[in-house]
């Protein structure tokens, strides 16, 4: 008897048949007597047909239009799911984010969720239904239709999750939870029945793409205690909630991969102030997120000059060099090396903090593996090494072997 | 300079380049200082296939969520209509039915329109905007999302009309206009400058299906004007209206042909009260809809019986004749004969009221022809006959010629 949101991918409603298997789910925990409010996204592929028709018509096409458009998608799947519930002669209701009482703020494309009125959510679950709502999407208060952006139909079931105080948030995926690297790389990856916010956050951020980080900073804010699980089997998930003191004996919660990583190396950066500020001024007008930074001690005289490395998405490298070499001369750096052949190898847990050695250990479990570090960077939580992309996957399975097993 | 309602139908946005050619025709009217509000339908296609969707999961689904599925339609169309005049530099706002003001009343799928409060609609026209809205949608008073039923969008157009008191409403379709019978059969067939609301709702209901009769009451009940025309060339269409003075000087203002006809006679019927009233209501609880009907002076005696014909769409015909059977022996006919071979011929002129001997004229026309008449029907404005089906057409030439040319 408890008060759940379920939260369903578009992969896990991308047909009729598919629809149907979310409804068997619900209507399992409905005839149990919980109540249940299930947030779904669009089918798949549904969003970017509609993405594609737009483009046809103009290649930038005005925000305030495009959650119009795209708000269609989960709104069909609301109510196909609703029927597939009736099938099964479990009472349910559709409801528009805009039903459900999800007011955004009126950034277009990318609204920020500012409250939830559940008041018709309530009403329908106390008379009996399942309620199913448009994840993805909300409205402004004077009634424009927002969405929430990527990862948007998480935010919708987190947000809901806090807004009614649900006992259990489930976010239902194509993957059994979060593990502690990835099993397809890693054989002896172990699921976990928990993790820290922060530490799924790490990972998240690290390319472990289960879930966008905003969500689980929603959820973290809020205090929302989700679980990651599989909508393929009945297999329980991963439990994502506040740090405990029992979390803290597990110094490693997780390894990750990043083989999405390029370097940049800027050879004779005269060493004095505000060299470096232009240097990523101009790579932040240019819209380039960088990740890693590291500048070694200054050289030479006359002037001093020293070396600046930094990381970013291979995605950005081209445009990355461009930029820069349009600013060489009036920075006057010397050189300028790049290598797509980077990735980024980073451990994760909040155990970190109370135990030492850390870092040493896996410097050695590198050294052993023959890897070479190019770059270290650590927080509280985490411990990243940039490395050689051809040795990326020995060093994980060795890290993981490491401190895992 | 002025206030005019444009309702584009699935055909004329079938795809992004019609929607582009809408956007481009829309465009020139901003162009000339006309405020415009355009009324579209769902992309054609759009809307089979979303019930086709819903069917593969229940072939009864709720009708409540039906109209949350489709409404989808017509909010894509709004959005993707609104980008195309953007590319055409045209400040353009869609709004889904809700938005545009529109109320209805709670009856699912074939939702009535209660009141029209645009107050959006004003402030966005104002602002220099083309407002677009979705056809065939509205709301409830506490937010349930209703449709409107079969020729829902031309209802949204008219309706708006009235309710912005435009000065201009145009039902833009992929016929030129009305025309004195079916162009495709009679080549003199002329289109027609003008026809007074009543001349339309009887030939829509004849089987012009120009646009449906709900439209056309609402439209004469708020005295809306509006024209029917072509959304693929530049011609003026049809303008339906108030009949006035000068309407009443065309005797017939067009002859319709329905060959969906079929007809039954009961046989040795008793003479009695009750036994008519007896066997429509059989048809009636059946959901058969009658059309015309002919009861004959009553023949014999010891008990006196009569005969009943009557005539009904082709596709209630069998379902008829089963229900019918089932009461033989309770109202105590004696026999049924049935003909899926008759159409019936129309003619329909609000200036028949002024004129006589048009029946006889009508009677002369068929007679030269060699057709034969089955049955016979007239009101105000009105004469139908029931013939022989494959003398439909010839029938319809005869008779177009006599009145018209």
């Amino acid at each position: 008897m408890a008060l759940i949101v379920q939260k369903y991918g578009g992969t896990s409603v991308a047909n009729t048949d598919r629809i149907k298997n979310v409804a068997a789910r619900v209507a399992k925990y409905h005839a149990q007597g919980d109540k249940v409010v299930v947030v779904v996204s669009a089918m798949s592929g549904v969003t970017d047909n509609l993405i594609k028709l737009a483009k046809e018509i103009m290649p930038l096409p005005s925000e305030r239009e495009m959650d119009m458009l795209l708000a269609t998608g989960e709104q069909q799947t609301i109510a196909l799911t609703a029927i597939a519930l009736h099938t099964l002669g479990v009472p349910a209701v559709s409801m528009t984010g805009a039903q459900a009482g999800i007011v955004t703020d009126g950034i277009h494309t990318k609204a920020k969720i500012h409250n939830i009125t559940p008041k018709q959510v309530h009403e329908k679950l106390d008379a009996g239904n399942v309620v199913i709502v448009a994840g993805f999407q909300g409205e402004t208060s004077d009634g424009q239709i927002t969405t929430l952006g990527r990862g948007g139909s998480d935010l919708t079931a987190i947000a809901l999750a806090a807004a009614i105080k649900a006992d259990l948030c489930q976010i239902y995926t194509d993957v059994d939870g979060v593990y502690t690297t990835d099993p397809r790389i890693v054989p002896t990856a172990k699921k976990l029945q928990e993790i820290s916010y922060e530490e799924m956050l790490e990972l998240a951020s690290l390319g472990a793409k289960v879930m966008q980080s905003r969500s689980v900073e929603f959820a973290m804010k809020f205090g929302v205690v989700f679980e990651v699980r599989s909508s393929l089997n009945d297999n329980p998930g991963t439990i994502v909630k506040e740090e405990t003191k029992s979390m803290e004996g597990v110094v490693v919660r997780g390894v990750a991969l990043d083989k999405n990583q390029s370097k940049i190396t800027i050879i004779g950066v005269p060493d004095k102030p505000g060299m470096a500020a232009s240097l990523f001024k101009t790579l932040g007008d240019a819209n380039v997120n960088v990740d890693m930074i590291v500048q070694n001690i200054s050289h030479g005289s006359n002037p001093p000059t020293t070396d600046i490395s930094f990381t970013l998405d291979k995605a950005d490298l081209l445009k990355s060099r461009k930029v820069l070499d349009g600013v060489k001369k009036t920075i006057g750096f010397r050189e300028l090396t790049s290598s797509e052949t980077s990735a980024k190898l980073s451990i994760v847990g909040v155990g970190m903090k109370n135990h030492t050695g850390v870092a040493g250990k896996l410097f050695q479990a590198l050294a052993k593996e023959g890897v070479n570090i190019d770059m270290i960077s650590t927080s509280e939580i985490k411990i990243s090494v940039v490395i050689d992309l051809a040795k990326g996957e020995a060093a994980m399975k060795a890290v993981h072997a490491a401190f895992i097993g």
